[in-house]
């Protein structure tokens, strides 16, 4: 089975990458590009059967830093 | 209007990045997850009225290095 947990910081908290990546679309051009958030996202191949429990606790212990990310799973 | 802009390394390009959160994974004692791979997801706040054409010509300028990663856009 696969799943898909994407991680994005909290709001709220800075986010520098996603205003470097905002302010280089304005250098290109665009314009009207209000606000940009970058995250991550991460796609997993799992043996069948593992429960989107599993998969939380995998995102608690490693994959999201809680303290400013949050996560949300897929399952596919 | 809100765009997301999913960016992942083609097939075949080796992902180091997602082989160390397998590694990871396994170590922490996580079992059956076959492989892994990891990209960035973007949110981006834009001007009504904004053509899905536009967020493209975002991806292939800046976004994405379309030689070893695909982007997926959707619109919110």
């Amino acid at each position: 089975m696969k799943a898909r947990v994407h991680v994005m910081l909290k709001q709220g908290v800075l986010d520098p990458q996603g205003e470097a990546v905002r302010h280089a679309l304005g250098s290109l051009g665009f314009e009207g590009v209000n606000g940009v958030r970058q995250g991550k996202v991460i796609e997993l191949d799992l043996a069948d059967g593992t429960s989107e429990a599993q998969i939380g606790e995998m995102c608690e212990k490693l994959l999201a830093n809680t303290v400013i990310e949050s996560y949300r799973i897929e399952v596919l």
